[in-house]
C-alpha cells in the first residue's frame, strides 16, 4: 500500500501532523475545548465549537477516527455511482451497501451524474476517496469512462451487476445466462411454442446475458427462435413492448423480460391493455426479485438477485483492493433463484389460478 | 461564520497550511508530480500517485476546490438522513438532492443507519460536513436525537417532508392538511358515505397532518367520522389494512391512504383479495405521485408531491444556515398536486370506465 518517503513521519517539523494543541494554539482557546470539539457528548457552545473546527481544517487536524485513516492515506469513504435508480431493486442495493461498509467503519459519499469521467475523478482525488463502486444503475459509456480514469489513477473499482467485455475490471454479477436458460426450461417446459424476449439497452451485459441464456437453451430444445423488442429498462418499456407483441398476428404466449419492471409493463399491457388472461392466455416470467414483483396484483413469477450476497462479495473485493492485493478482473457470478407466482404456467404442472 | 483566531491564519508557522512544496519534500518526488497527481488528465503513474496522496494526507494537503472550503471551514460534504427507502418516491428524492447539490458544488455523504445519535454525531463531525437533511425515510425518534445533537454542534439541519412539534428546527413538507382536505372533497362530492382512512405510524407528521385534513373536511360536511386502520408505510400495511376493511360488515365504499404504496396495497386487497371492483365498489385516493401509481394496472388517483419544488427548497434553506443566516423554524408548506386517474370516483361526474 502507499508509503510515504523513508523516515519522512516521525522527522519532518513540517510532516509531523498537527496535534490537539497545535490547534488550540491557532484557535486560541484550550487543549480541553479542542477535545471537546470532537467529543460528541461534551459541553461547548456552537460558536467555540466552530472556531475550533476552523483551526482543525487549517492545520489538517483530524481526531480519532480519522486518524487512523490518515496513517495509511485512505479516508474510510467509498464512492458509489448509481445516478439512475428507475430500478427498485436499487434503493435496497444502496441500503445494503449503507449498512455493510458500515460495519467496516466506511462511509458512503454518492458520485452524482456528472458531465465527463474527468469531473468524476477530479472528485475522487479531492475526496481523496478510496475506492468506487459502479453500478448498474449508471450509463455504461459514462461508467467505463470512469472506471478506466480511476484505474489509472491507482483507485479501486469493482462493478455491481455490469461487466465491461473490453475493459478489465473486477465486477460481481448475477448469473444472468444461466438464468435466462431457467425461463427457457420453464416456458418451453409448460408446452408454449411463440416465445418472445423484451429486453433492455442492448448494449448492456445483463441484457446480452439473459438474452442468450433464454435464446441458446430454447435453440437446443428445437423451438422457433423468440421475437425481441427493447426499450429502457422501465414499466414503459415493457409496457410498450408488450403492446407491440400483442398487437402481432403470431402474438407470443411466453415471455421473458430482462426485468422486473419491463415484465410489470408486459403485464399490465396483456391484460389492461389487450384483455389477455395471464397466464392461461400468456406466461411472462421477470428478472430481479424486485418488491413490487411480489404485489398481489402483479404476482410475477421471476428470477430474483441474491442482492445481499453480491453486495457482500463487492464490498469484500473493494475492500481487499483497497489493501493492496490485486482484484481479478473475471467476473464474478452468483446465480439467481427462481420464485415461483402466478404469471407463468409451469413445466408438468396444472395452470395455476388465474390472478386477474 | 467560523473564523481561526485573529491574525492566527498568517503567522504561526505550525498553522501555515502545507503546499504542494511541503508535499514534495516528504514524498520525496517533485513539485511538478505533486501537480500531475491531482490533475484528472496528467500522467502519473499508480504507484507515485499514491506516495503523493500518502503525504499529502499526512501534512493535510489538499488542492484545489477543497482548497477553497478550507479558508471557510467547510468540506463542501453535506449529509443525507434516508435509512429507510422503501417509500419508491425516494430514489427520485435522492438523484434529485445529488442534481441539486452538484449544482451549488456540494457532494453527498449518506449517513447510514447508526446505532443512536451520538455515532451520527461523530461522522458529521468527523467528515466536517457542512449541513444535514433528515429525510421522512429515516426512524422518528432517533432522527430527532440526531438533530438535536448536530443543531447543539451548530450544524445546520433541515427536515425534509417532516416536522417535529416539539423541537424547533427547519422543515420543508407539502402542504400534507391541505392535501387529507382535497381527498375529502372528492370522496364526499362523489357521493361516497362510508369513509376510511389507511395511516403509516400515527406519530409522523405526514400520518397526522393527511388523516386531520381529511377528518376535518368530512366532519365540515357533516359526514360520519372515517374508520382507521394503520400500518408501516408499505404495500404489505395497506394490503393488510384493505383486507380488514373490506372484511367489515359495514364496508367503507371510499377509502384515503396516507401514501401510494398503502394505496396500492388497498386496491389489491379490494380487487385481487376481495373481488371488488374499483371504482364501482370502492373509491380509493393516494398520496405522493409515486411512479407505480400510474402504472395502468393500479391507475391510482393521488395527491402528489412536488418534490422537485421541496428538494430546492430543502437546499436552499440549507445553503442559506450553511451561510450562516439563520433558519426559520416554521414549517414551509408547498401545495400537492391532484392526479385524476380512475382508481376514484369524481364529484359530478360519470363513473370513470373501470380498470380492473
Amino acid at each position: 500500500m502507499a508509503k510515504a518517503g523513508p523516515g519522512a513521519k516521525a522527522n519532518a517539523p513540517r510532516g509531523k501532523r498537527a496535534t490537539s494543541y497545535d490547534v488550540a494554539r491557532l484557535a486560541a482557546v484550550s487543549q480541553s475545548a479542542v477535545s471537546r470539539a470532537f467529543t460528541p457528548d461534551a459541553y461547548i457552545s456552537p460558536s467555540m465549537r466552530k472556531k475550533v473546527l476552523a483551526a482543525a481544517r487549517q492545520l489538517g487536524y483530524q481526531p480519532n477516527a480519522i486518524a487512523r485513516g490518515l496513517t495509511t492515506s485512505r479516508s474510510r469513504v467509498v464512492a458509489l455511482f448509481m445516478p439512475n435508480i428507475g430500478n427498485p431493486i436499487y434503493p435496497f442495493v444502496l441500503q445494503t451497501f449503507s449498512h455493510r461498509l458500515r460495519s467496516h467503519g466506511r462511509q458512503i459519499l454518492l458520485l452524482p451524474l456528472v458531465e465527463n469521467a474527468n469531473e468524476a475523478l477530479a472528485c475522487m482525488l479531492q475526496y481523496q476517496i478510496d475506492g468506487l463502486v459502479i453500478t448498474a444503475a449508471s450509463p455504461l459509456a459514462l461508467s467505463k469512462a470512469i472506471a478506466r480514469k480511476c484505474l489509472a489513477a491507482g483507485i479501486p473499482v469493482v462493478l455491481f451487476n455490469r461487466y465491461f467485455a473490453d475493459l478489465k475490471v473486477a465486477s460481481v454479477n448475477c448469473d444472468n445466462a444461466r438464468g435466462g436458460a431457467l425461463a427457457a426450461e420453464i416456458l418451453h417446459g409448460a408446452g408454449h411454442q411463440r416465445f418472445a424476449f423484451i429486453g433492455g439497452p442492448e448494449e448492456t451485459s445483463t441484457h446480452i446475458d439473459r438474452y442468450r441464456g433464454f435464446a441458446d437453451r430454447l435453440r437446443a430444445f428445437g423451438a422457433a427462435a423468440p421475437l425481441i423488442e427493447t426499450g429502457p429498462y422501465t414499466y414503459d418499456g415493457g409496457h410498450g413492448a408488450g403492446m407491440r407483441l400483442f398487437a402481432r398476428r403470431d402474438r407470443p404466449d411466453a415471455i421473458f423480460c430482462a426485468n422486473d419492471v419491463l415484465a410489470i409493463g408486459a403485464l399490465d399491457a396483456a391484460r389492461v391493455g389487450h384483455g389477455l388472461q395471464v397466464p392461461r392466455d400468456v406466461s411472462i416470467i421477470g428478472f430481479d426479485g424486485a418488491p413490487m414483483a411480489a404485489w398481489a396484483g402483479n404476482d410475477l413469477t421471476t428470477i430474483a438477485l441474491r442482492l445481499v450476497a453480491m453486495v457482500e462479495s463487492t464490498v469484500e473485493v473493494l475492500l481487499r483492493a483497497i489493501d493492496g492485493q490485486r482484484a481479478g478482473s473475471e467476473p464474478i457470478r452468483i446465480p439467481g433463484d427462481l420464485v415461483i407466482r402466478k404469471s407463468a404456467r409451469m413445466p408438468g404442472g396444472s395452470l395455476p389460478a388465474a390472478s386477474t
